[in-house]
């Protein structure tokens, strides 16, 4: 698989990922992650100074889908959009098998009114690897600046 | 035509799409569109309910630009910068000589103070042709996220 | 060199660019430029005006690199981080070696607090050109519509 190659999937990926949550599609964004993904929102703050203290952590797909799940019946309705706006994606490097992404994100909560607020901004860390003729997450790690976020995250980010 | 050459030129022509409404040079702008192209812009909320209903709808090309020349008429000074940032671009999906394109957008006005503020979110679902060598929008629609814009459209999104 | 091996190059280039001043590694952000190299900050106003006024100039790396000395000995302790988005990488013209790039930026500030907001928009109108493999800038200017910042500038845009 050459590296260009490479690149224009994982830019696709990417947006995939952005925009199945953004449409509310939680359900087929599960589809982009592998069985044994694990799945990061750590602040900032925290990656600097050492500390593995995550505002959510999910070690296998399994506990993503709970996730989802929960969601789901926490929130009947949709009481806010998302909209990410991710930057340039890198990739980093291969090694067995797999590749590191990483780029900007930053994501706008929209409410039922139509008013926008900007709600995160960071950096993702990941990891994709093929499975078969696709590429998907086995880890997602989402650094967050923004780490006093006004209302908890209920979507991922 | 390979598709990382349509990726390619996709790219730029969203770019140079973006640069001119931001520099407001919007007859050039124009250049950008088919005869025949249609521009549209949708509130999310409508297209979720399947409601038609549209806050710009531009049939053809003429319309767009009886839209600019009553821009230019109505305001001799611009009162305001347009900045977009423009997220990953994708190439979807050929059939009949068109591609599709998506990509996440945000745009930001300044005001005549140079103070910036989030002023729309959403996503572009267009699709683009060849004409000679040149790709061109035939249809450019801006789901809209926030749909309450504070000032009411003047310039194109 | 072809088209699209630079345009790769580009965009890691941009993004690396702006992980660096993210990261807070200002000296290795020093790195991605030539000895010869000029760095500007620029009102757009300014620019549309013909007014040749800066906020920041610099025409050679050793006044890039007495700015972040002073820098840090002004600020001894980092009292924001920056998350920049980048859009769309262009590739624009290339000429007697160099390359021209524009892309759109956003740079959003993060407080200790761990509040965002909005702090620039703007775009880069920069040139770029290989030393052995490597692609550097040879010149950085950085457009801003947002020219009313409300902290002055301490780091670079």
């Amino acid at each position: 698989m050459n590296v260009s190659a490479v690149r224009e999937m994982a830019n696709d990926l990417m947006d995939e990922y952005a925009e199945r949550i953004d449409a509310n599609r939680l359900e087929e964004w599960l589809d982009l992650f592998t069985e044994d993904a694990t799945y990061q929102i750590i602040p900032r703050e925290n990656v600097d100074r050492g500390l593995p203290v995550s505002i959510m952590l999910c070690t296998n797909k399994n506990m993503l889908r709970d996730r989802i799940v929960s969601l789901r019946e926490a929130n009947e309705y949709n009481l806010h959009y998302d909209r990410h706006i991710v930057g340039n994606v890198r990739v980093k490097e291969h090694q067995g098998g797999r590749w590191r992404l990483e780029a900007n994100y930053a994501v706008f909560q929209i409410n039922l009114e139509g008013q926008a607020r900007l709600f995160a901004v960071g950096r993702y860390f990941d990891e994709v690897r093929y499975e078969g003729a696709r590429l998907l997450f086995c880890k997602k790690q989402a650094v967050l600046d923004s780490f006093s976020v006004p209302t908890l995250l209920a979507t991922p980010l």
